[in-house]
């Protein structure tokens, strides 16, 4: 050999004692369901962590198996994410938002052998019971006053913590996502401790959460969405401070902001509009934040505005269960200082720019093989490939990757020439008109806009004539008026003529998956027997 | 298999593609050493790298070949870094500032193949020429009018970058530096590609340099010593602009700054003396950066509350060409705006915080087996782990580390409880006196902190009853006053009584080494024959 450097895995088991050797006594906050507080520090989450492993252990959990959490945001579910990690377990993060026939197939798809769930989820726990056939256990995180459930902190106190990490190689899996079901059945993501890491160091650069010692990050993105974003593993790395709430009214959630001095916070549109309408209703500020993330589904430009004129850095984030998530983030480009609010508020609502780790193409939809060109104008199929990119879904048969090994995301996109990458649309839900693509999303954008419209869902509908026209359902705002012809007069300063909507329906409501986004598949079942007026 | 995500090996070749797909305009300046100035930008430097990874396999050049460099900063060497290690090669950055004797050792040592040089270093190459064995191929980064010499652009123009990188394992060796020999004979270490990019994305945290798209670096510290401390594999990471300098003067630097709105720099604290120096004497306000970051040997006070005060963002690193460089930095602490500028400077003086990659311990100086605790009182050996740390020297017959895996930096240092590290000296230039340590760097600092001292150099000469007492040696700024006495007296209030120099003795100059740190090696060689005072 002539020389070498260290060898070194990248471990999740690392991160945490990175986190408790270098900022021990940074707090984690728990704001828990029934309104009680808890404060504990990187050095007791690592600590509970390694008394987790241990009672795993004692109960023959092998590495490789696969433990399920059914749970919001508090610090015990943070100790399961390097509980089950460091003794070579894959954390199995259920979304309790499921329908119950998602419930039933992950939770046998994955095998789960221990389930730990949060009191307020003991109802599905209850019904689910019979049908889950592989958890032996059941554990609750917070049993109340007089519950037979075995507790969370009961089942590790008596375990002395004096464990060391198992034996793991970094491309040992450590958690187990599953996507968010919008276009199918939920499909199961086995992450890697390598992938893992690389992710989290990635995370925290300034172009992304921008993470240091002074950051105090409130996830309302539930750590069963495609693992909170990874933001536990991003901030055990920075060493930041926690604040959860299992809980996610806004109110709660802006008391817990301004008490605990919250610089950063996350989640997904609705989360955000929730917030404005709680704000608005009992006539508060907004947050003072310095960095809000939004991802999951498009943010709206009204949102990236209002959030960016009370001084709040927006980073609109686009990523998958697939991804990690992190694909791209839309941190400040080059020459921010010298753009307008409006310039700034128009690159915002485009999905950001990915960072190093990320590479994206387009290819045409209808041939795969003919890669576009990044010029702002083309779009086409959105394909991702990097260290924290799927290569193959939990049990499948075959790698889920094209031929020449790029990973398609199902969404369309157009790759600007500065790298920005924008979403137009998901393939199932983009719009053939003629021969040509219509962009549902940005046609429910543009609809957004109008002052009395609370959502809008644009779907296409079969047409003699032109194979697809667009419909759009809207949902108005509480004590607004508008007509189906007002809102398309308002579209015509807004999209191009061919794409303005053949009708415009107003519904009560409007379907929506249990990560909260449209659900057009739903949507598309409710109007199956729909006509296009003439 | 389960379920698996991509194997994506961490590459310096996937760093500039991603520099150049997705910041592809983004500029890089030089001021070259005859004045004169080019632009280019990162498309161009990838381009150009793999030109020149044909050119050298025009040459014959093979995968694990050294390729040597003898050059400043400049954007010729930014492309020899990618275009070598693009076609497996390894480049050599050679430091023109060593000694004859050293140039001859390690050029052979390493066995260059091509050695590429700056034209101000011709008459290096003429003297050395025939004491070098291995090289076959002298090319000259800017060969003058009517030079006989292969000029750079010249050589690879013929070529048509029509390339595909070399296949590269992410454990091959990308580069070579050799240390600074401040304490014997400069060592080599090879850095390998997943170590390069590992402390590449390391490096562009907020708690590190900080990069994100609009940030403008100019750095002096020179791309042979470690590596320019990564900051060109970091900035291309982080797609930021660069502004390199072939000369080192402060009028130009300054000039430089201000003309291309530089945001960060980053130099041994006798470049920043060196600013300080020329900004007083000619009127100029230091210039308008964001960060400066100060390494390679201790920041003085005075040097951190000046770049303080002139609202600049201090980030005193240490590191070692063993560790790629980046150890530790100095980026704010969690409750950094409730600090004073006092509480701020003694923080800054200290040496900062490992990032996530860079484990720390100290142990007992006599006993290395005793590991010490991180009370922020012990000082002990400082030794280091991580993913970016050595494992062997270059062509050394074994590793370099611990039984138990570490790598012993010969460093003193302190580690405090909120993750801190201070250096105290180095385990060869620590003065034993009557069985307790005294920091020679700290009475360093102390002497440097009166007004009328320059530089200051402590070494601990033989005392027959205490095995070692401590003499200081000091250059006087020029036009000032100050008898030992006087600064003794001076050192009272600053250090414990029993550490005071037996004896203070003024001189002209101070020994320096390559990369302008104080040689101890050769002041006690000079002064072998002194005599303690009675
Ligand atoms: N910023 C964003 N703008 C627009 N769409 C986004 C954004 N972020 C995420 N998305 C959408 O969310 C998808 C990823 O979501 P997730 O992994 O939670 O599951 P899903 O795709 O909704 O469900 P499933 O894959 O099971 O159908 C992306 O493919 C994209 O369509
Ligand atoms: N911020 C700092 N404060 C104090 N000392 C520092 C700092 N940064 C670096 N150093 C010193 O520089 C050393 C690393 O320097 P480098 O790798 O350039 O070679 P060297 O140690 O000077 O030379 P050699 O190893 O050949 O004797 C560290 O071990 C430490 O002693
Ligand atoms: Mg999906
Ligand atoms: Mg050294």
């Amino acid at each position: 050999m002539l020389g070498a450097m260290q060898d070194w895995d990248l471990l999740v088991t690392k991160v945490i004692d990175h986190a408790a050797r270098e900022a021990p006594n940074r707090e984690i906050v728990t704001h828990w369901a029934d309104g009680s507080e808890t404060r504990t520090d990187w050095a007791g989450i690592r600590r509970d962590a390694m008394k987790m492993a241990q009672a795993l252990e004692a109960l023959g959990i092998k590495k490789g198996d696969r433990v399920a959490s059914l749970a919001m945001n508090h610090a015990r579910h943070l100790v399961s994410w390097y509980g089950v990690a460091g003794m070579g377990g894959v954390l199995h993060t259920i979304n309790p938002r499921l329908f119950e026939d998602q419930l039933e197939y992950i939770a046998n798809h994955a095998e789960d052998r221990v389930l730990i769930y949060d009191a307020a989820f003991q109802p599905i726990v209850d019904k689910m019971r019979s049908k889950w056939t592989s958890i032996e256990h059941y554990i609750c995180y917070d049993p109340p006053e007089g519950s037979d459930a075995l507790g969370f902190e009961e089942w590790i106190a008596p375990q002395d913590g004096d464990y060391q990490w198992a034996a793991i190689d970094e491309r040992d899996p450590c958690m187990l996502c599953y996507t968010s079901g919008t276009t199918g059945n939920p499909k199961g993501v086995l992450y890697e401790h390598r992938s893992t890491v690389l992710h989290a160091i990635a995370a925290i650069q300034p172009a992304a959460f921008c993470f240091d010692a002074s950051s105090v990050m409130l996830p309302v993105v539930p750590m069963f969405h495609a693992a909170s974003w990874g933001l536990p593993f991003a901030g055990a790395m920075a060493g930041i401070k926690f604040v959860f709430s299992a809980v996610n009214e806004p109110a709660v959630l802006c008391d817990l902001m301004e008490r605990e001095n919250v610089t950063d916070s996350a989640g997904v549109p609705t989360v955000w509009l929730a917030t404005f309408q709680y704000c608005d209703a009992n006539d508060r500020p907004l947050p003072k934040l310095r960095a809000a993330t939004i991802g999951g589904s498009a943010a709206p430009k009204f949102m990236i505005r209002r959030l960016m004129e009370a001084g709040i850095r927006v980073q609109h984030a686009w990523g998958m269960t697939e991804t990690s998530p992190l694909g791209t983030v839309g941190g400040p480009t080059f020459d921010w200082d010298q753009l307008t609010l409006d310039q700034k508020v128009d690159k915002a609502a485009m999905q950001g720019r990915p960072v190093f780790g990320v590479e994206l193409r387009t290819v045409d939809l209808e041939d795969r093989t003919k890669v576009l060109p990044r010029d702002g104008e083309a779009s086409g199929a959105l394909q991702i490939r990097g260290p924290w990119v799927i290569r193959r879904y939990f049990k499948a048969d075959e790698d889920a990757l094209t031929p020449d090994g790029w990973f398609d995301t199902g969404d369309v996109a157009i790759l600007h020439p500065d790298g920005t990458m924008q979403i137009t649309d998901r393939t199932k839900d983009v719009i053939k008109s003629g021969g040509e693509w219509i962009s549902s999303v940005e046609l429910e954008n543009a609809a957004a806009g109008h002052p009395a419209i609370a959502e809008a869902a644009a779907i296409g509908m079969f047409h003699p004539k032109w194979d697809e026209r667009p419909v759009l359902f809207c949902i108005r705002k509480e004590g607004q008026q508008v007509t189906g012809e007002e809102l398309i007069d308002f579209l015509k300063d807004h999209v191009a003529k061919w794409w303005l909507p053949d009708a415009v329906e107003f519904v009560d409501d409007i379907p929506h998956t249990a990560t909260g986004k449209i659900s057009k598949k739903d949507l598309r079942d409710r109007f199956a027997d729909y006509q296009l007026p003439e």
